[in-house]
């Protein structure tokens, strides 16, 4: 059996890469990498570096025209500051609302593409790594588990029943996919999860702080960091 | 309130705009096409002029890079003949499987497309034409009913509420579909529906085939074949 894995070059995502290579082998797995008009291209280098680590075909979609029309902080053309601050501080102002970094149903457009490339190239579940921790208080909807459901519903319907979904880590805390992810000795000195595309992450932004702390709670040190 | 409305040139969608210019009036309508790397450009050069007809916003998009792994029979980059029968013969000899001109996740792709979009332009519900005769014998699955009821509620939850679908026509036959706009002098002679791409419509495409019954059984002949 064939599947697709979203892959964004970040720790969830790799992991689960990670595990389909695992279970199918190389040959069956084709990774597929979204652009969504980021303010830098470091996700897009990383997922890069990791489809050829793992030796499996790789797909790359540039999405950036379906988002130009968002004021959302982490795209391109917004001038609008990434948050200095944890999902949960950024959750507790957000006032039960999408926050900041919330792009406009990109979980949905990275699904659907996954769905009508996976019809084309044979593979008939579509893995990806959203995890508990991103649906929190309705900070990212398009990660919960009732979104992941009937999106799933929805493609299985719309495919004809050729393809489904898997989130594998639906239920689980950043914390359980690293420590998934080390025992599978996933390079993660090859992911990338700064909303700023710099040099190094720089420690502060949303993402860099749940990323560490996943790291600390399995007591090690993120290997980015140490680079 | 503000609407999306998905147009593709033909005889569904515009009938769709229609109605929803008649009801919240042409300053809160968006239109939406989408370019999916078909053989010829006449659907979206009729969805400009009908936009430009009604003085709606017209966004275009263009999503080949998503189907290009296809081998569909309406895409540029296909070998394979647009199939010369109707949609009862071609569902007849598909063995209840998807037929040669269903186009991948199409309508799941579009409407995650339509839903990140009217997120953006503070639209509250996205308005598309799918009919119950695409529906028939499981030939486009991203037609029926219960894939619309999935898409609806992966929209509604992966946007945090924001945004939900209506398919006024999903019970609706193509017949029920002209008549309604024929109500409304929808400029039928300005819309494309033929899957060729040539400067009369061929006549013996499914598309074809399906509009001109839908005019015959209204008691009219179809403005485009008169033009």
């Amino acid at each position: 059996m064939k599947v697709l894995v979203l892959t964004s070059g970040g720790v969830d995502s790799t992991t689960c890469l990670a595990m389909m290579v695992a279970e199918h082998g190389k040959d069956n797995v084709v990774a597929l990498s979204v652009s969504y008009g980021q303010k830098h291209a470091k996700e897009l280098e990383a997922s890069m570096k990791i489809a050829k680590y793992y030796g499996v075909e790789h797909i790359y979609l540039n999405l950036s025209e379906i988002f130009k029309y968002s004021d959302c902080s982490l795209l391109e053309h917004s001038d609008d500051e990434i948050p200095h601050e944890s999902y949960a501080e950024q959750i507790d102002k957000s006032d039960g609302k999408p926050v900041s970094t919330y792009v406009p149903f990109r979980n949905g457009l990275f699904l659907a593409s996954a769905a009508s490339i996976a019809i084309s190239k044979g593979c008939e579940i579509i893995y990806y790594g959203a995890h508990s921790d991103d649906a929190a208080g309705n900070a990212y909807p398009d990660c919960s588990e009732s979104f992941n459901r009937a999106m799933n519903e929805a493609i299985c319907e719309g495919s004809g029943g050729q393809v489904r979904i898997e989130a594998p880590f639906v239920s689980w805390t950043k914390k359980d996919v690293v420590k998934k992810g080390l025992e599978l000795n996933v390079p993660y000195e090859l992911t990338w999860s700064c909303y700023e595309g710099k040099d190094k992450p720089c420690g502060v932004c949303g993402t860099c702080i749940d990323r560490q702390q996943a790291f600390n709670l399995n007591g090690v040190t993120d290997p980015l960091v140490l680079k």
